[in-house]
């Protein structure tokens, strides 16, 4: 399943530096990770990552002629990098700062070690599906969101429950009363989706799931979809409800307003180093179901 | 386990009618209710119920002369109620205007006959377990809740999750990173916490219980607790948190507040007509789980 | 996502029937779907299913010449059909004699119906994901098994745990402790999967899925797998432990005896007459969840 | 909630000490903790445990003599023990040699100190509700058994459902189809129930519970009853059935046979010397949930 796509050292272009712009040691390891790249000969381009528009942001409007795009901070960082990566089909690497860190290739300690090996050409690309949604409301689309780990239309403020309707391809597949719905990829399947009780879904399947937050009298079960799926959720709030996308948000929904949901038309990208068996690893540790010797004791 | 505490017609006193203030059918209704006791020789005294303060309420300010407080609306209706019913150690009688009705004793068509059950001691008295919860805010005790069903400290409008210590007798359990935490009765058990995944606590138990909503790799077990126990929720929100009770609030927290919640001085007494195995019945015909002729097919 | 793989009423060639051997309706319901076929001018072939050993069946000796495959039972009868109509390109449809025909297309009343569609091109192919598994044991290739539905490895007759290491494309995942393990297609993740509270996946996905039975301490959560996937799973009973497959078997397995499980290299194939959203529909009626008003009310 | 039944040292009557048959430490072990008591003035009986038949056991046979009941293995050993204890009102005090040793108040290196505290009266007494049942084939009663952590009904070897009728104090509740029905003890609650989903009862409760293994569209929560109730289960097994009580057995059941359960007369008693809290710790850190810091934090 890996994707050796490696590039040799002399022929890695700019890479691009955003850093967490919260977190004071971010700062000064961004400088860091730009001395030794251009020690290994490497041009970067470096600047504070931000929330919402992008359009000043100094490595985003390079984004074209990127080669990497390094992200510093936890997993939100390179939740928010994601957006503007993946249209450009720029892989990330990140270096965890983070509690959390899934989706980072490296730590504080051990980046140079790591990028060294993207550097030598040591590396293959893990392609991830996104989700791109929009709101519907009076046939007019509203605003239109991108998301590498779920989509979540929920209650908002009063724990009460809204009541939403779940047609797939058109098709009316039932009604939830419910605290939310989560649409989650892959990769969020091991987010708030896991915390709803869903499935784990392998990393790169193409493939999406819609799982309910505290289902009242409705469908229990996450239901697993193909990539070429389109959701589309009817908001029939008796009282607020609201859209998050990778918890960014939240934006307000009406009764009446339909969320439609699909495959984003470019996956996200990311440098990978180590074994392309890193996922259930790393996601077993966390768990603490991490025992290989117990398996042939 | 019945509790048969019958009263003859001529002993029965005064009875208090409430009704939904909002549904239209509901005063006529009251004013039926009204005028069939007095032809049984019963007097009633009839109002809307309200919301919030209950102070200029007449019904609730002769709450100490009732014998029976019959309730028309749906479960909402009842919950509130309770609160005013409970310390006077009225029983309450519901005819269900709502959707659900799961504490209700009759319905629009058939209370005649079940209130001339009561009104001939044909009837037994069923006793439910209810909360206290207060909020503690450097060392000062701030509002204080009762509650029939439950008490839920969760986020705010944002879709993100909150960090709750739970302590029981002041012995630390665990900490949740949740979308909240449900404190629930025997009553609450059918509610928000059965959508929770919670366990069906049987109606009269003096028990009650602690669930998380949507755990992320936290404790996803509802604890059964004894009566006596009391509890106390440390709220550390990274985002806004909440507490409502009985779906009533909610009322903001800021990290440090503990919720203290334990049983109620009262129990909530219901004057019930039907048999004693009403609660399963009712419950697994909800579900489509109702079948006896299966059990010995 | 439908497949019009339509064939005009002329070129319908030879039609098998099998029918459950068991139920004492099948017989004389064959003979009537084969009437009904001859008047119609195609030709058929009938013979009672039967468990284990097909090579004396005279539907199951001339598959390679078949068109369509008409099963006249439950479901039971369907997962069997499967292994012997996929590896030879035959589409399978059902008439229902039993209490659940999931798998089926027609019922003991509309069967002439259903299949004057199929007859006259108004249907289309729905292809189902198939497993192939066989049992390791000193290096040598053991008993080995096809399921539509799932191969199961669990406790024998004592409610007593059995160790279960993971491996997906040889790569070590984790080790269960539970009642047993469960391996999945989309097709069974309406069956025993679901009843150990895994995700639905829909009907025609190209995956498989992977969840314990009642785990202790062990990860309790299905985890979804690509369609190229291959799962081993180490047996480490403390005592008995057995093999099923779409429910036959048991065949009992040793310590240290592995199961390897992946794709069939064929897919079963379905005659489908009704809408491609057929199967949305039949479930959350099943469920008791299907109320399209509800969705818009 | 503490039971301080503390007795001085000098009080303290003949001390039981039975070890697990088969591990070769425990005989060992046994004779030094006899020798240490001696040390300390206490007199004391030692023999094997074992399964069955205990009528030759001289540690058994001479129970009424007994102040305390040593057990030395793990929470197999332990279950065992409660059989005999119980009635005769011996506490037990448990020396871990397994893996799990949930019921144990000492392992083979703290153990001097934590005997040391209970002889100089420096403990609490526990108890813990156990539940008697026995089945009803013909109007007749057979095999009766005592549980401390479940009694099971379940599938046989093959893995195919059962169908089983739940009765309270008489009245039906529900029909599963599942592969088996748990009715637990708050000390099974962490055991087998847990694995099947179920909640933690706090272990002191006079509470059990019911919960099915795999339930196909059968109620799927645990019902939560009073110590009072009588549950009775009727057997409608398509194919074998078993019952198990506390994993030992399994008896074969027929269809019609109903299994009859309620609370046993005599509560376990254990003798602990640890604080009363030590359930939750106990348990949170068996499932890496106690991080106390982490509540404040």
């Amino acid at each position: 399943m890996n994707n050796p796509v490696g590039t040799e050292l002399g022929r890695m272009g700019l890479v691009g530096i955003v850093y967490h712009p919260h977190k004071p040691e971010a700062q000064a390891l961004a400088a860091s990770v730009g001395r030794w790249l251009a020690e290994q000969g490497v041009a970067s381009v470096v600047a504070p990552g931000r929330d919402g528009d992008q359009s000043q942001n100094p490595v985003v409007s390079r984004m074209a002629e990127l080669s990497l795009l390094i992200v510093l901070g936890g997993d939100g960082s390179t939740l928010r990098a994601a957006g503007y990566a993946a249209p450009h089909g720029v892989p990330i690497f990140g270096i965890n700062l983070g509690r959390v860190g899934f989706l980072s290739e490296a730590d504080p300690e051990n980046w140079p070690t790591q990028l060294a090996a993207v550097l030598r050409g040591d590396w293959w690309l893990e392609e991830r599906l996104m989700l791109r949604a929009y709101v519907e409301r009076h046939n007019q689309k509203l605003a239109e969101f991108v998301a590498l780990n779920d989509v979540v239309i929920s209650r908002g403020r009063l724990a009460r429950v809204v009541r939403l309707g779940l047609y797939v391809d058109n098709d009316y597949v039932t009604t939830y009363i419910a605290d939310g719905l989560i649409v989650a990829t892959p990769t969020g399947s091991t987010a708030y989706a896991m915390a709803a009780g869903g499935p784990l879904l392998w990393p790169r399947l193409p493939n999406f799931l819609v799982i309910p937050v505290a289902p009242h009298l409705s469908l229990d079960r996450a239901v697993v979809l193909h990539q070429t799926a389109v959701v589309s959720v009817e908001v029939n709030p008796e009282h607020e409800a609201a859209l998050t996308a990778d918890g960014q948000g939240p934006v307000s929904l009406q009764a009446g307003d339909r969320v439609i949901i699909g495959q984003h038309e470019h996956r996200c990208l990311f440098a990978r180093v180590g074994s392309s068996s890193y996922f259930y690893h790393r996601l077993m540790e966390r768990f603490g179901y991490w025992h290989p010797q117990a398996a042939s004791g």
